[in-house]
């Protein structure tokens, strides 16, 4: 049992930087998203790439996931092998070698592959009929993010090409989220982008319906524009993500507050050369930089907030160093512990092995982070 | 035996997206480095931060390095470990658990620790006394990076009073780089940078010795200005750590050519949703996003060089995407792999679990960067 404190040096807090993760607060962000899908009568089918751990996954799922999505053959892999039963990797998976991987997985459990061209579906419908099995798949749509995915004047077209392919069940349709563009920049407007994209992606579904595919699932993600998707009539299922920890940027976009926020950084601070400046062990290898301070729309002020400093701003992160700006009257020393909300929790946990839980007991537990470093 | 590709399918191509390090050119840099060293009879420390993996910083020493550059204790345990006898932790040490964990390791290698205020250095002597050893520090001066160091004007004092602490021997002074501003922006003057912190840390230690401290040590760091700060009289040591490997930023600092780069990332064409994008599999989680494209004084073009492909620009990385502007008559279409000149390969590796080295023969051996991850 391991307790953490602010100030001065116990056993973990001495060994910063680390990702805390408050396991209360985690609880009730896994629950209020599952009665949001509850509500509207969709299924919830949370991306893990925010936490990576199959613990959390079989939480999300014991209080009302379907199932999982993924970005990746091997982090399905893991989630496997984790107990989860119901994945669906969100993403095209189009290498010969990735699509065997996935279908030595698909007798394991049910498995759903992302596909967004003629050419990456062609090839998994081959390689399929090689292996005489039929591959349940979901064609992406790109509703504005311009990643991957086929354009929506385009969807209906090639989902019917995608039918008559032997060896594939086209069973639905997928986008990760709309956008609302003012002046080409996208807005912070993620009640219009939730509605638009519903309505953009159940008018495609039922065209699809009308031209004779049997579509089952029509699903959107993203955890700031998940609740109003989830209203929108037609949309069976919701794939968020990042609600499970929320961070700085989901409370900028209005999708939580910072009290939601269950992760926070350890950080000590290592040097107070001047007084308008404390150096932390918080680097750019602890703080993902993805997430850029300024940056519009969002346009947040350093690369986290800080807890009980709301004047310090993270300003600068290199490999080794974290730069506060601070208050002249800001009584940082050297060997004091700081805790900070990253700007993106996602890809911050995603520089980490592991991470620490929190419980409301006290207690400390240290999880690997299972399916960090799993690139393919 | 693997073979990589540029086009089509092989068992590794099929993987990614992977960090590739061209052993030849990672040879030759390692070896040039280590003439500059010698031609200015200066000894040469590496920083690992840049590769991690201690079967590299073996290599440095065998062709010259006297020992190794690390950030932290843990870094510090690995390299031990891997065979490294001779190990510098330039960063301050100062919660007392790292201390311990350090002074553990002073038994079995050489250690030296930085240190960069009297609180630090009052508490490292007083671990030590409590050991009942002396441990060998060094200070570290800010000469203009703003991060951790004490400040020029105040540290000839500073190492006076660190001299007086017991069971502390101070050998030398240490700086990362200095910097020239022009308009209070750093410059790419990097020979007048380097001149510039040779010959502040010079005259400081010179000053030091005259008010009676012993210095053996005067050591400087930094890719880009290490050959500078070489040629500068009275100059022991130079830490550089990127030019084992260089990066597109290395290159256009003007320390190397493109060609000097040893590291490509191989990504795959995962999505052609247009004729201007093609979206590949190297990610945000691939590629490190602490270099932004467009930001001063370094102004690059995107996340990384695209191998081929000159008019390629890898404008925007998310957390599964990287989505790569093309000129309409690219014909990178879904399956193709591309190699990519990453913008900072330090942070780029840290982000991945191991590396793919491609010798001479065309044998590639998958290596664990094994310092990864150590974060305190």
């Amino acid at each position: 049992m391991l307790r953490v404190v602010s100030k001065g040096a116990t056993s973990l807090s001495d060994q910063t930087p680390f990702v805390l993760i408050d396991v209360t607060r985690m609880d009730r962000n896994i629950l209020v998203m599952a009665e949001i899908a509850g509500r509207n009568v969709v299924s919830l089918r949370p991306h893990v790439k925010t936490h990576k751990i199959p613990a959390i996954a079989r939480k999300q799922v014991e209080v009302g996931a379907t199932g999982i999505t993924v970005a990746k053959v091997s982090e399905a892999e893991i989630m496997a092998d984790g107990g989860l039963d119901d994945i669906f990797i969100a993403y095209p998976v189009e290498t010969e070698a990735k699509i065997r991987r996935a279908i030595l997985l698909n007798e394991q459990v049910r498995l759903i592959l992302g596909v967004d061209s003629l050419e990456g579906a062609r090839m998994l419908s081959s390689v399929a009929r090689g292996e005489g099995i039929a591959v349940e798949v979901r064609l992406e749509v790109d509703t504005g993010l311009k990643r991957t995915g086929v354009r929506p004047q385009e969807a209906v077209e090639l989902a019917g090409e995608i039918s008559k392919l032997g060896n594939l069940d086209l069973t639905g349709i997928y986008t990760h989220r709309g956008v609302v563009l003012e002046n080409e920049v996208m807005t912070l407007d993620l009640e219009k982008a939730g509605y638009q994209e519903g309505e953009l992606m159940v008018s495609l579904a039922n065209q699809m319906r009308e031209s004779g595919i049997k579509l089952d699932d029509v699903s959107l993600g993203s955890t700031p524009t998940a609740k109003y998707a989830a209203e929108v009539e037609g949309v069976t299922e919701i794939r968020p993500g990042t609600y499970v920890f929320y961070d700085r940027m989901q409370a900028k976009l209005g999708a939580c507050s910072l009290e939601d926020c269950a992760t926070r950084v350890l950080a000590t601070v290592v040097s107070r050369p001047t007084s308008g400046l404390a150096t932390i062990d918080g680097r750019s290898k602890t703080f993902a930089t993805d997430v850029q301070p300024g940056k519009e729309p969002l346009g947040l002020e350093g690369f986290g907030r800080i807890i009980g400093h709301p004047r310090a701003v993270l300003e600068r992160l290199t490999e080794e160093h974290g730069m506060l700006a601070l208050d002249e009257a800001d009584d940082l020393g050297v060997g004091d512990t700081v805790e900070i909300v990253p700007n993106h929790v996602c890809s911050t946990v995603n520089l980490h092995d592991d991470v620490y839980l929190h419980s409301a007991d006290d207690s400390i537990q240290k999880v690997r982070v299972a399916a960090r470093g799993r690139v393919w």
